[in-house]
């Protein structure tokens, strides 16, 4: 038992592996939209994992990098962007002229959902909207991983650091969701942040080894992770010491050991992004705590055959 | 232009291949599911393909066998059938007991659908449910294609043909559904009994070859379709002469000769069910009208790729 609720509903235990929607369920629909997180849970994936930047009216959006991104992002003409405009850049307004719908079958990151579907006429929600949704009594069960990105050109501006931090924090006490979500991040003076103005949140912590690839397509961790050459053995560790919750490894980074070391020292460990099925065996045979997909289906269909529980 | 507009809704042309929903969306949801059919139009796919049989009290319902398929149906303790009874044995009121919302992943059945998800509570739906979903103006652009299940024990009984037919009909003409909706079937009997009863209808005629094996798990077609040995290559001829709009061949059964000869009789090809990449990519090359596929987002994305519309 953790003293945060949250974390407990992402820990497994004999018998119970958890799935973790990544940005809803991206294989199957429009990552980070209101339609993929109700699909994810009304097919049973209660946890979500998800994407907060500000506008530049500092409102929590849902989205993944720090510019509209061109693969996903589509303007009035249904045309896909040819330049990637900041969110932080655009308020709040203007962003709700962006389809965000489709993902560019042509582009290399279109290329890797061949199965997603395309619902033209969605927008970016905004963090309220998952809360107000969340609160409904149908979806009690959902828990949240929230992750916070750090722009790196204001990684290292602490009043920067501070003002994010505190409207993403607003926003989830207000919707009085605090034992129901975790505070995610790659970046880790953002999480000590996080613990000194919400205490009473749990703190994720998001690796990746440097020599793994970034997913194509996809805004790199790396420029705002510690750098740990030298260190990869005792990541688990350094994860305890700061007061971490849950340890999130790459799936390519972690073996039994290291999620035994993780078990031992107190740690939850959630793997990202795990979507081939035996990438998601290995996973259930390393005793994760929780498996992070953009497929949870097909998760929940390994977890099944194999007599194991995912609530 | 075909006298019935549904068929236009079917038929392809330069720069148009069409996208079938089969049993919804059968490769992300589960089958013959309102879930299913709803997100199948939510994502695009307006043309639903779908199975009618009569309950013993002689409603019609929408589910692929004539009886109920134990590695899809469970029991009011949540278990898959051991034993099959007959869809014209129970009524309407018994049917409603029996869970529809998971395939047994551990069936030969179950393993052909690793992506299928899981909600718990559905039931075999009427058809009239999914009449009445349709004729809501959000889905003005949904079209029936109406598979009428022949029973091979009854398959030579008039009567039974003709209260068939009868039942299915009446409730599509209450609906006021007779413009989007084909009548389809393997069996050219019941079909000849469709246009003789709903002359307002077009018929669609489905073929398998004898030589090609049917789909795991699935109730063969053979008992009830005419013998094609010998006449292969007449089949485009037969079913114009027998007055079907559409030939719906098996996917491993057609050439481009055979699209092409079934084009010059006028007729529209919809080929079923087509689910891999490279099945696929042949069926757009044959200049099929439209691909009946599990994954219709899939389909989609492949003609995405090469600038063709499904609408």
């Amino acid at each position: 038992m953790s003293p945060f609720p949250a974390v407990d509903a992402f820990r497994g235990r004999d018998g119970v592996t958890r799935v973790v929607g990544h940005r809803g369920a991206r294989g199957i629909l429009p990552e980070n939209t209101m339609m993929g997180f109700v699909f994810a849970m009304s097919t049973g994936a209660y946890l979500l994992e998800f994407d907060v930047v500000l506008t530049a009216d500092e409102v929590p959006v849902i989205t993944h990098n720090h510019r509209l991104h061109a693969p996903t992002f589509r303007d009035g003409a249904g045309n896909f962007l040819k330049d990637e405009p900041k969110v932080s850049d655009v308020t709040w307004e203007q962003l709700q002229r962006f389809d965000v719908g489709r993902v560019d079958v042509s582009s290399a990151y279109g290329r890797r959902f061949p199965d997603q579907a395309r619902v033209d006429g969605l927008r970016v929600p905004r963090l309220v909207e998952l809360l107000d949704c969340v609160n409904q009594p149908l979806f009690d069960a959902a828990h949240l991983m929230l992750e916070i990105k750090s722009d790196p050109e204001f990684a290292h501006d602490q009043a920067c650091r501070k003002e994010l931090v505190s409207r993403v924090v607003a926003e989830v006490r207000a919707a009085g969701m605090q034992d129901r979500t975790l505070l995610h991040s790659f970046d880790w003076n953002l999480l000590a942040e996080c613990q000194d103005q919400a205490p009473e949140f749990p703190t994720s912590f998001l690796t990746q080894l440097p020599d793994n690839d970034d997913e194509v397509g996809e805004d790199s961790s790396k420029s705002i992770s510690p750098d740990f050459s030298g260190r990869e053995h005792q990541i688990p560790s350094l994860v305890a010491k700061a007061g971490g919750s849950l340890w999130c490894p790459y799936v390519n980074d972690v073996t039994a050991e290291t999620v035994a070391n993780a078990h031992k020292l107190g740690l939850v460990v959630a793997v990202w992004t795990v979507n081939e099925r035996e990438d998601i065996d290995r996973m259930i045979d390393f005793g994760v705590d929780a498996i992070v997909s953009d497929y949870p289906s097909r998760v929940q269909g390994r977890l099944e055959t194999r007599g194991i529980s995912w609530l």
